[in-house]
């Protein structure tokens, strides 16, 4: 999303879990991970500041510096309040649609990780749901307020919360958001972004 | 503290719960609310808002529009996730400081709201003060990145923060931010803002 903000052409790699740690020689644990014309960058955040420092004639990512730090705000809330909900939520899902060596692997790995069986991590039921809706509220109430976390249009401040939603949409068949919350409806509006980027991804299932 | 913040010089105005609704003669049911030269603005962000616009080659409180934009939803946490916590937390020794005609108004007023006691709507114990501290994780991680929540320096997004944690430490006894904590640091770090303008506010107690 950052990068079509940007305006910038890109060829995509699919990868596959075990194998995130041999991308572009070991340049990083985990994905994302882009190389521009040599230079590698890892981490979504680094990237979009990567993105902005490079190409500042661009539209902005960030709308500022102001942006750029706040920023780090919304990426805190989404990897302590959202994707944790999610992972716990979807973690079966994202199990069933690996192939056999990858779920042994993800399985060994993940529950090395939060240290029980996968089928005792996975948060279930009206109560889960009813948390996970509530935990929301702070995003629920800034879209009320406006059509994007960056204002009238999409700042990195939305891709990173798109990011985790996103996911989610393609791993796993679990309805998250319902018709009719403002959540939801942003993230019809951000999957609709930059000739329907997003919306191009299938969904599981 | 965004006055502050602009270098602009004020009076303050104490005033009483039951008084509030006749500040400027009704311009507003809640504080803050500011008289500048005859233009009367109420709601904190608001207030930001008019200051950012009025005195825009003073020091900016947004630090540009992407900064403006992702403060809501700075804003949003703080009155969706930190403000009710605190309330709850304090709701007694904020009946207790006041006087006997302010504390039956805000007893009345506090328990039509709430729907029962004020003694019911307090929260206790360890749970609830872990429930409150793992809430703030999102704060935490990201003043482990930054010194405040406007990066390098603080903008309005630290003052929304600031003033809740600010109302808690004038109205309660209770130690809400153990120390050590980098949500504690932090706090003493917007204390000694401005001369030590925050700090010069006696605590509860």
């Amino acid at each position: 999303m950052s990068l079509a903000h940007k305006g910038l052409d890109f060829t995509r790699v699919p990868t596959r879990f075990p194998e995130v740690r041999q991308i572009e020689g070991g340049a990083s644990k985990t994905v994302p991970v882009i190389n521009d014309g040599g230079t590698i960058v890892s981490d979504s955040f680094a990237i979009a500041e990567y993105l902005e420092d490079t190409y500042p004639d661009r539209p902005s990512l960030f709308g500022g510096e102001g942006g750029r730090a706040t920023t780090r705000f919304v990426e805190s809330w989404t990897q302590w309040v959202v994707h944790p909900q999610l992972v716990r939520v979807a973690i079966m899902d994202i199990h069933d649609c690996l192939s056999p060596e990858d779920q042994a692997w993800f399985r060994a790995d993940r529950e090395g990780k939060f240290g029980k069986p996968l089928e005792d991590i996975r948060m279930t039921g009206e109560e889960a749901q009813e948390a996970f809706s509530k935990s929301l509220d702070p995003l629920r109430a800034t879209l009320k307020k406006q059509p994007f976390v960056g204002g009238e249009g999409p700042l990195f401040a939305d891709y990173i919360v798109f990011g985790a939603f996103q996911w989610a949409r393609v791993v796993s068949a679990h309805e998250f958001l319902p018709a009719g919350d403002p959540v939801a409806d942003w993230f019809a509006r951000c999957l609709d972004l930059h000739g329907g980027l997003g919306a191009k991804v299938p969904a599981c299932g």
